[in-house]
Order: structure tokens, then C-alpha cells, then sequence
């Protein structure tokens, strides 16, 4: 069975996977969703769980993508360095089993753009460009636990900066002296904008965000302190994003209520920008890989 | 036995408390530390720790403050509001029992200024007034866990901000994809200059940090993580710090190792501030305000 007969795309994460199968013609057939991310596969585990998504979505060739190519990994996908194209991509897959099992590679960067990593996104950007989803030349700004902000030149991905977002808001719920007051993960109420506008007004986050803690002990709080801190913290995220690429157009890739976030925050900032769901971009990046393999 | 002959000042916080005691011409006796904080002392077990201050101490009157009155210590001593002065906390102490055993209030702060608490540092700040180891107005910056901005007028604490950079720190080394690389608690050396440098010049945290992983993976670290990381941070809370009020004398006031470095980040941004040592500024404090008893 070559590629051309259908395949199965998977991007597979530190805490969950999602598997899609396609037909030849690149429709969809199947797919699944479960938490059989990095974290929860034991030692020497991936070929079980690859196994195990052969069983469900059918016995065909296998592409890969994500966290999958880590060093905590199924096996290291040495990244590909930026300036990267897909044909970059495809070139340096990871092959697991030539032409029937193969890791993405993620992408790097070095020098005086800064250090910095994605493993994941690639795929997705590269995905809606070649869809046509997003122009060939913008920048991309994909929220998730590690947010980034891609500059995309003709089609390649031409560099990036990571933000720490969406893991510093988590490391604030779950265990900071914030924690009993961050409930849930926010939504795009008022709270949420007041927090966009004092983080685009330049307002420290470090000072900002113990505000939480100080009207609460002193009784004015106001809305939801999740939605308020998550502003504060995307508001951040946002005006470092639009200050490194301006003048270019934007793009939103990634989870829908991400995705819903980062609009009400850069509409805070005046800007707008064309959303398109990760799942669908991704997999029409891996369609776009596999014609080339 | 009044206070004039003598007495026990407590500065106890969430993770450990510091007891002196002080002879009726304000001579330290004799002290301890240990690490009976809030956190450590059984439900309705302040009795019995206090008792045992005493008998380590001696049998005197008792001046507390910090954690221990708030809402999760021995008793909730209500916030004085600033701007607030020594004669201000010495009427506000709540009494466990009169005339023997009190509680300093903290300080909060409501409108315009922004909400913002303290509970411990306004001893210490007040106390190095009195004891003219800072001017009277200045501006004292009290590092820590929930580092402080002070603004001090005609000696009273006017008005302050608290920056969360301490436990962010501390956040990112035990819980953050960063923990692996975030052992100790850095220097200031030359990775940590480079941090404050970095936001000092205004580098979105969100992001610098993440590049601490980056380099990381790429093999490009250079100098200690955790000292860089404490840059960043601790030059994010200075470059905030020294914006609030521009152009007034600077003051550091805190445990040592704390306040060198902020000292190094100040010099980074061409300030420079005396060093008061915490521990001395609280007994001044607690000095003055028994003299008011």
C-alpha cells in the first residue's frame, strides 16, 4: 500500500493524540481523539500504541507529527533549521519504517533571531498555506501552552518566537497563592478584555497579576479572576506578538476557544485576523507532505 | 512587666518566624529562627507556639507581625489603610490578650494607586525611617517572594506596589518545563546580567524565558539558566519598580543575598540604592511602635 492509497496522519502530543485516516483522494474517513499523549505511554510503549491506532483507523502507512519526534519522544526527529519549507520537511523525515512509518520533523532556530523550537505547528501553518487558507506571506500567531508567532515568507516558515503563555497561566492555577482564585480557564468576557487593555497599556505583568490576590483579600473583586488573568497574560503575549512583525498580515491557527482569545485581545489592539482551525490545517499539511513522499 | 523593660518581637511568615528578644533600653538579648511558619503550626496551635517563644525568650510581652495576622494565621489583624505611619499600626495592633500579646496590622492600598496588601514589610520600612538608615522620603525597594515598591513620605508609607517575582521564580523551577534546567537559586553573575539587560530593554518575559528551553535543546546555553532566569525576572520587577516613582532616592531593604541582587540590576539600569538588612530594619520598627505602647 503506497501513500497515494491513503494514509494516516497523527499528531501526537505530550498529552493527547489525535489520529485521522484519509482516503487516496484525501477525504477524510476517520479519526479519534484520545490522552494517549508522551506523558502517558510507558517506556518503549510507541509501537503498541501505534499499533493500536493501525486497529482502528486501518492498516495503512503512518505519518507522524508533534512531540511524537522529541527526545521524550518515539524516536528524535532532528529539527529542520528555519528558514523551512514543507519540501524541507519531507525531506527530513524520521523514518520509524521507510515508506510505512515516519516522524515530522519539528523546526529550529538559531542566531540572531534567537534560539527557539516548534514541533507541531510546522505542519499546521505549512498546512494552510498550501490550502490556501492563509496568504503565503503573514504572520501566524498559533495560542497553546507554548504560543507562537510565525513569520511566513513566500510559503516558508521564515522565523518565530515562542511565548510561555499558556504554561504560565496553568503554573498559576495549579499552584500558585492565585490558585484558589483561578477557576477555569477564562472566557472573553469583560474581565478578560480589562486585562488585555492593561497589558497593552505596558502595565508589568508581575504587579498585575497580584492585584488578583490584593482585591480579593480586600473584597473588590471584579468579574472573573481566570478571564482577568488570562487577558493580562495573552495581552502580553499579543502586544510583544504584533510589536516583532508589524505592517503584516495575521492569521489565528489553532484550538477554536484558543483561537476565540486571541482575537477579542488583538481586536483590544485594533487588529484582526482570519481564523482556521488546527485540526484542519493539519491535516492538510500531512495530505500536502504525503504527495511529496 | 511592661514594655519598657523589655519585650519579644516576632516576625512570622508563611514558612518560618524570627523571634528577638529586647531589653528595656533596646538591646538584643538573645533570637532565634526557625521554620514554624503559619504553614507548620497545627490548627489552634498559636497558643502553644507562642508559649514556647517564651520559654525560649523569656517571660516578656510579645510584638508580632507579618503572616501571622492575616486571615490564615492567629488572628486576622485588619489592614491599616495608606498612606499609614508608625502611629497608625501602633493603634490598629490586635490584641490576643491586652497589654502582653499583640499583632501589628499590615497595610493595604484601595483606588486609584491599585489594590495592593502588605503585611511585615511596613515594619521594616517604618523601622529604618526611625532608625535613619533611609531617608524619610525615598522610594524602598523590599525584595522577596512578593517583592514591594514603597514609596515613603515625610516617613509614612504613602503608597506601593507588589510585583509576584519570587514565586514566579520559584514557580518555574519546580513546576515549569524550565525545572530540569532551573537548580538553585543563580547569582549574580554574568548569565544573570544578561537576563536584566535583556528586560531592561523591554524583552517580553513570556518569551525570554521560553528561550531558556530552547537553548536548551539546541545546545547553546551559555552561563547558569537559573541565574539568567533570576535576571529576567528580577529585571522585569526593576525596570517596573524604578518607573512608578522616577527621580526619588532609592533604599533596599531585605535579606542580603536578596539585595544583591537587586543592587546588580539596579547598577544594570545605571540606580544605585544602601542596603538595609531585613532583620535590622524589623527590630527598629518593632522598637518604635512599643514605644508608642
Amino acid at each position: 500500500m503506497s501513500w497515494r492509497d491513503g494514509y494516516i496522519a497523527v499528531d501526537w502530543g505530550t498529552t493527547n493524540r489525535r489520529a485521522y485516516a484519509l482516503d487516496g483522494s484525501r477525504n477524510l474517513i476517520d479519526s479519534f481523539e484520545d490522552e494517549l499523549g508522551l506523558l502517558a505511554v510507558p517506556s518503549g510503549g510507541f509501537e503498541a500504541a501505534a499499533a493500536d491506532i493501525r486497529e482502528r483507523l486501518g492498516d495503512r502507512p503512518m505519518l507522524l507529527a508533534g512531540m511524537v519526534g522529541s527526545n521524550r519522544g518515539w524516536r528524535e526527529a532532528p529539527y529542520a533549521a528555519a528558514p523551512a519549507g514543507a519540501r524541507d520537511l519531507a525531506e527530513a523525515i524520521a523514518w520509524i519504517e521507510p515508506g510505512r512509518t515516519g516522524i515530522v520533523p519539528g523546526v529550529s532556530q538559531r542566531g540572531a533571531a534567537g534560539a527557539d523550537v516548534m514541533r507541531g505547528e510546522e505542519v499546521q501553518v505549512l498546512g494552510a498555506v498550501a490550502a490556501g487558507l492563509v496568504p503565503a506571506d503573514c504572520v501566524i500567531c498559533h495560542p497553546g501552552t507554548h504560543a507562537k508567532w510565525i513569520l511566513m515568507e513566500a510559503g516558508r516558515i521564515a522565523s518565530f518566537r515562542t511565548m510561555m503563555t499558556g504554561e504560565v497561566f496553568s503554573l498559576l492555577s495549579k499552584h500558585s497563592i492565585l490558585a484558589d482564585q483561578l477557576e477555569g480557564d477564562g472566557a472573553a468576557d469583560d474581565a478578560f478584555r480589562a486585562g488585555v487593555a492593561e497589558a497593552l497599556a505596558g502595565r508589568e505583568l508581575l504587579s498585575a497579576l497580584f492585584g488578583i490576590r490584593a482585591r480579593h483579600l480586600l473584597g473588590e473583586e471584579v468579574g472573573d479572576p481566570a478571564s482577568y488573568a488570562s487577558g493580562l497574560l495573552v495581552g502580553s503575549d499579543v502586544r510583544a506578538g504584533l510589536g516583532l512583525y508589524p505592517d503584516r498580515p495575521l492569521a489565528l491557527i489553532g484550538r477554536p476557544e484558543l483561537c476565540e482569545l486571541y482575537r477579542a485581545a488583538m481586536a483590544e489592539a485594533g487588529r484582526e485576523a482570519p481564523e482556521v482551525d488546527g485540526a484542519e490545517a493539519f491535516v492538510a499539511g500531512m495530505n500536502m507532505l504525503t504527495q511529496m513522499l
